[in-house]
């Protein structure tokens, strides 16, 4: 059962707000939290789907392993990141490993629940539906990242993911896991990170320790978003180009 | 309302199969199949999402342009593959367009039933996850393979997917498109795609205009699936390795 804080939390994710009543008490009824230290798993690869998982607060990677023992990291999930979901629907194995990185407050939700609950009510599917389209999308944008955008463009991608927006022109971002991790994530060597954030300097990157300040977050978001085709739904920084999506609808 | 050929076809895809009488009758009438030449467009990015298709023939290219005017090509479909549904759940506009690359057989199926038949059905509405979540293991895949292995080991790969399996030991793969197009499929320039096929000589890769004869699909493979972390489930290739996820389940 949830306390009052987690509810209040669940309640601001689009995925939960605004459920019939009955739907919502039942979530919140079976629902349960639990605090992570960081090198936790909270799944391994294979193991039964019987939950999926909200983070309250805390990092969590997604990896797999390769034959060789290579680590490819699929995600960093932080506040309000569902994961695990996908497994209840296919095969009830989850296909990747979920490891705390950074001490993290995650709330855990009953597989049979989602899948009850989707098989009764046409809006709960919906949701699952757009979460998942929502999750492709991003996946497809990372793809297309490895494949177009320079390793300082994509270097530059996650300091503009890390920051608050284009309000204020100049900002101090933390990262807020390691920089080899930060690397993998973007499926690069450590040294290639940090030679693409050395790159960034005449853009006004200053790095300190894990602290990275970015004097003109528009120049910023100029290098980096011309090599990437998000729309308004994908990216907080697309509205700074005319989008491919958005002519066609014109 | 599509003809005999093509009903046979769709009942032979796990996706259609074995579907209550009603609804495969009324999918059967309502789809439509049509000829497409190489370069039409089956739906631009931004289109509304009246209908999703399968391949019966051909191929398609799924891709998005950059602000900068490069394309960065999601997804290459052939005979089988299912595309543009997940548009249908999430906003009714496709978030990329769909181009065919070589002369190609479409059958389309009106967006309308799909949804319609999910709301009323849970068989439906669980084959409609499973492929999604398919569609996103093998995009999780790529983005492993982008971040984790050499431009000849994702090559490599590209050919073990295009060839008959493990069964026969030397085989002659026709590449099914052009070079260029494999290249960015793979996410590297046309320069790097020829480099790395001629990398992979020594395991006995012959290339002769868009003939490549591997001489030995047992070493390809090995070379390939090394630094892969795909399970049964995920490659007819994984068979070689002990999958991660098949030791979590020992």
């Amino acid at each position: 059962m949830l306390d009052q804080q987690a509810i209040f939390f669940m309640k601001s994710i689009p995925f939960f707000s605004g459920l019939p009543a009955a739907d919502e008490e039942r979530l919140y009824q079976l629902s349960s939290i639990h605090d992570y230290t960081k090198g936790d798993h909270v799944f391994l690869r294979g193991d039964k789907a019987q939950s999926f998982y909200i983070v309250m607060g805390g990092w969590v990677k997604l990896y797999r392993d390769t034959h060789e023992g290579d680590e490819a990291v699929l995600g960093l999930m932080t506040r309000t990141d569902i994961f695990g979901d996908m497994a209840i629907f296919n095969g009830e194995i989850h296909p990747f490993s979920a490891q705390v990185v950074e001490n993290a407050k995650i709330i855990s939700i009953p597989a049979d629940i989602l899948k009850s609950s989707t098989y009764s009510n046409p809006e709960i599917m919906t949701r699952i539906m757009q979460s998942f389209a929502q999750q492709m999308n991003r996946l497809q944008l990372e793809n297309e990242h490895l494949s177009v955008m320079s390793a300082p463009q994509r270097v530059g991608c996650l300091l503009l993911q890390l920051s608050g927006g284009t309000e204020r022109q100049s900002q101090t971002i933390r990262l807020p896991y390691e920089k080899s991790l930060a690397a993998s994530r973007l499926g690069m060597k450590p040294e290639t990170f940090s030679r693409a954030l050395g790159q960034l300097k005449d853009l006004g990157i200053k790095v300190n320790g894990d602290m990275v300040e970015v004097k003109n977050i528009h120049a910023l978001a100029q290098f980096v978003c011309s090599d990437c085709s998000a729309c308004d739904q994908d990216c907080k920084f697309s509205g700074m180009h005319q989008c491919e999506g958005n002519r066609s609808k014109a």
